[in-house]
């Protein structure tokens, strides 16, 4: 008894329902005549793409969502389709899973466990379902669930109670560092458990702030991976299965964590430009490590024709910073500008001359330099078609450290989400592949260069001091007594935290960047901008 | 039997435990002391106000929160408090109500209908409890119930059938237009079916997007309303009850629509002003009808003395205008500065010539006026310490008729969710009050007066015709086939709704509003950036 069952780790498109069904069908063809397949198995919510967020409220797009069902079983005969689609039953929406065979669908299964925590809102949209679903195919009996449901124990278990042999699972779990490794641990442990095999198949691609990382795998009956599909690329496999258990084929090897970011980065912006129709990408070059680090980055996602920089230089501008701009620029081979802000400055400053008089120089001013090169850069965008690239950090969003409208204009913001320490990291594994970022950017000390010899370290503590600070806080929701007890000095952490507490306002309007960490800015952490929470509430 | 008991419809700060805890024992001693209450009944969540968002996932904030308990039952005798507060349980979280009385918790109730749509995301934190929570307090049997709960009929019929004689609710029910009369009417209907008088005490306040109008009220038995709160005002009042009955007292009238719109936007701006320690607001006044509402709200809420407003004219801007906006400006009595964009724009135009020799000017040369504005509105912001007012309405929002960084720059958006032309009706209201307005501000054709005799309607349906298309579409999720079917052109929704689909990546990045519609933009409505839904998803 031997059943090909195949993997489509493949890129769905959210909202666009008749361009999933091309792929679905595509797919499906290319595994029955090309891979031998009886069967094949796709991620989450197939139809719609995931997350579809509040699309799913609208009863057009769920009535076009279930008819795409019936055209699917027109469409496809000779293979097996496992698919995910929102399932509307009465006044109820489940997120479903159904296989369809033969022009029947031949079981339908509601996912149990719907997250509702971080970047999820599934209880918004979904009811729970409440039993398992087995079906047979081939002599085989099989059940069915869906992402959430397998980092449950109790789920897996009662699939092997109704009788399941093999266990499929349709995802759309998101990456973020360390993400697939810890998928695998829990979820191998639970097959493991069970004494069920497990056929895993994650979407891949990136969907506004979530990079979805495939690594699709199927699992032994005792917990071994005997296949893995490539990270963040889209490959459609095969495994085979005698008597109900996997035979062993080829597992691509995990990637470090380094690799991991800098593949899911490259593949975030690739995605924000293709499916926003973007006609390549621009940024701000200041001669600094972070946009250093986005430009190779956007050069990798959409080649040195499809990227402009943008040098902007000051009376506060190092030579330096503008010779190892234009290093950089001419080492990626990207078209560059150097437009001189000078002039806007002066313009700017002179029609608020008399509203200020008196009153002596500030961030204001420093604020109108980073505005104007807002305004440079907005306008090139908007001219050329191309998206405009944010090049802040993780550390930078978390204090607020950027102008709002300034350096924080842009469409996407593709390193919002790593902290400084790992943006020097990235940088440098990129030039361990090809030297794209000069020695010296790396090396200098971190400079906005917005007033005479200003560093970061000014007004910062150390970043070697600050990110670990910040990641206790933000993402591991440490108190400032936890920290300090860490090691940390009250000082640095009553600082960190205050300017964290202080500029949730700025972050609220910054442009979406990609996910890496477990708490990214957006969707995963919604404070309130109004907020008398002040890092420690002292019980007085 | 006589028992009087206050209702606290007072302001609280969320994530501001120590704050809340003066309120709490403020008022109580003011209800026990001053209006001889033998009990005061507080607003959902008291001690940490009320969203407090992903505060609630900070184990330190909850257990300052657990403890505010123990401190309240040692500052408070002689009268009971009934205080919301979120109840730890190992490692659960409970949206809990509790009664302190005389240093003891005698009652402790877990809500048990969690809302989880719309702006509500309660279970992401909370558990729902299982159970009615009875106490006997002087003689008469309680229940007690949180907000949702008592939208559902199910609740009340199991208060009474656990023996209540008296329903307590504690609320933060968010304002929007007709939410007082269909919150009265729901809840009344569900009170005279459970033959169970009931007290509502609601928050009052500004929290970031949600204006909570107070508006509490005590029905009878008979869901007759005897008692009823001012709306948008604090207000402790006390309702005595005689053998379980409460005794008719007096009942502030409902306000109309527009007026209660109007009071809520003054509320919004009040209070995020004073909560996030603003010097006062500013604003570009153009002479249009929005900038000109937006400046007598704000006057309205702080007073002529904080509110600033600036004209920027360019060579498009008609004298009409500067005359109107100066009028309006000494109507009102606020300073004002007159600050022509001209040199700024000139020099941006110059600085990019070379980057766009050969290419013809379009909507970028418009942007480029908005966003010199936005840089000018910025600095005194920055300087001065002063909230920027943006000043768009919810059609433009909608269809993206705005500039991001140029006319959306600011930190908060009092009109963001007021359709056109209920902008014109508040303005008219407003003007009916004392003529601040001038009329030909309500009268001549909106215009964004980017380009030479530009006016809306050249590139967009007639407000009449837009208004209730987006409302259709946005705030009732109808398809454009219902649309349609409604009587208005194809080509009119297919323009409108493209233009809504297209334009979320602006919306995402506008700053925050207030909401007054089921429907605003901000948590209300979350929809992804990157989607292939483009109104009608045409099932081929």
């Amino acid at each position: 008894m031997s059943l090909k069952i195949a993997l489509a780790q493949i890129h769905f498109s959210v909202g666009d329902i008749n361009a999933n069904l091309d792929r679905i069908v595509n797919a499906a063809c290319h595994a029955r005549d090309h891979l031998g397949a009886a069967m094949i198995v796709f991620p989450e919510l197939t139809v719609t793409g995931y997350p579809a967020e509040d699309l799913l409220l609208r009863s057009d797009f769920i009535v076009v969502a279930n008819n795409a069902l019936y055209q699917l079983l027109d469409r496809v005969s000779d293979i097996a389709l496992v698919i995910g689609f929102p399932e509307q039953d009465g006044e109820q929406l489940y997120n479903s899973a159904a296989v369809l065979h033969q022009g029947a669908m031949i079981a339908c299964y509601r996912k149990q466990i719907l997250p509702n925590y971080g970047v999820f809102d599934e209880q918004r949209y979904f009811r729970a379902g409440h039993q398992p679903c087995i079906f047979e195919f081939n002599g085989c009996f099989m059940g069915l669930t869906i992402c959430e449901d397998v980092w449950q124990p109790s789920i897996l278990a009662a699939n092997k109670e109704a009788g399941a042999e093999i266990v499929l699972t349709l995802n759309a779990s998101p990456f973020n560092v360390g993400k697939i490794s810890q998928r695998e641990a829990i979820i191998c442990q639970h097959v493991q458990e069970a004494q069920l095999p497990l056929i895993y198949v994650n979407q891949v691609g990136g969907q506004d702030e979530l990079i979805f990382d495939g690594a699709s795998f199927v699992a032994d009956a005792q917990g071994d991976i005997v296949f893995r599909a490539i990270e963040f690329q889209e490959q459609i496999s095969v495994v085979e299965f005698h008597h109900g258990q996997p035979v062993k084929a080829d597992c691509a090897p995990l990637l470090t964590d380094i690799v991991a970011v800098y593949q899911a980065l490259v593949l975030g912006i690739k995605e924000y430009v293709r499916k926003n129709g973007f006609q390549g990408a621009l940024l701000g070059l200041s001669g600094g490590i972070d946009s250093a680090l986005v430009l190779a980055l956007a050069v990798d996602a959409l080649g040195a024709d499809k990227v402009e920089a943008v040098l902007m230089p000051s009376r506060y501008t190092q030579a330096m910073s503008i010779d190892d701009a234009i290093q950089q620029a001419v080492a990626l081979g990207v078209t560059h500008h150097c437009i001189s802000i000078e002039p806007a400055v002066t313009a700017f400053n002179d029609l608020l001359a008399d509203v200020f008089v008196g009153q002596g120089k500030d961030t204001t001013e420093e604020n109108i330099q980073a505005r104007c090169r807002g305004v440079i850069l907005m306008a090139i965008s908007n001219k050329q078609g191309k998206l405009l690239l944010t090049t802040g950090n993780k550390s930078e969003m978390s204090v607020g450290y950027a102008t709002l409208y300034g350096d924080m204009a842009g469409g996407f913001a593709p390193i919002k989400d790593v902290p400084k320490l790992l943006v020097y990291q990235l940088a440098r594994y990129r030039n361990s592949l090809s030297p794209v970022i000069p020695d010296r950017v790396l090396t200098r000390p971190p400079s906005a260069e917005l007033a005479p010899d200003q560093v970061d370290a000014d007004s910062l503590p150390p970043y070697e001091i600050l990110d670990p600070i910040l990641e206790r806080y933000i993402e591991q929701d440490q108190s400032a007594e936890q920290i300090i007890a860490a090691g940390f000095s009250a000082a640095d952490v009553a600082r960190a935290i205050s300017l964290v507490d202080r500029n949730e306002y700025k972050r609220r309007q910054s442009p979406p960047g990609i996910r890496i960490s477990t708490r990214a800015f957006g969707r995963d952490r919604r404070y309130p901008i109004t907020s008398g929470y002040r890092g420690i509430c002292k019980s007085s």
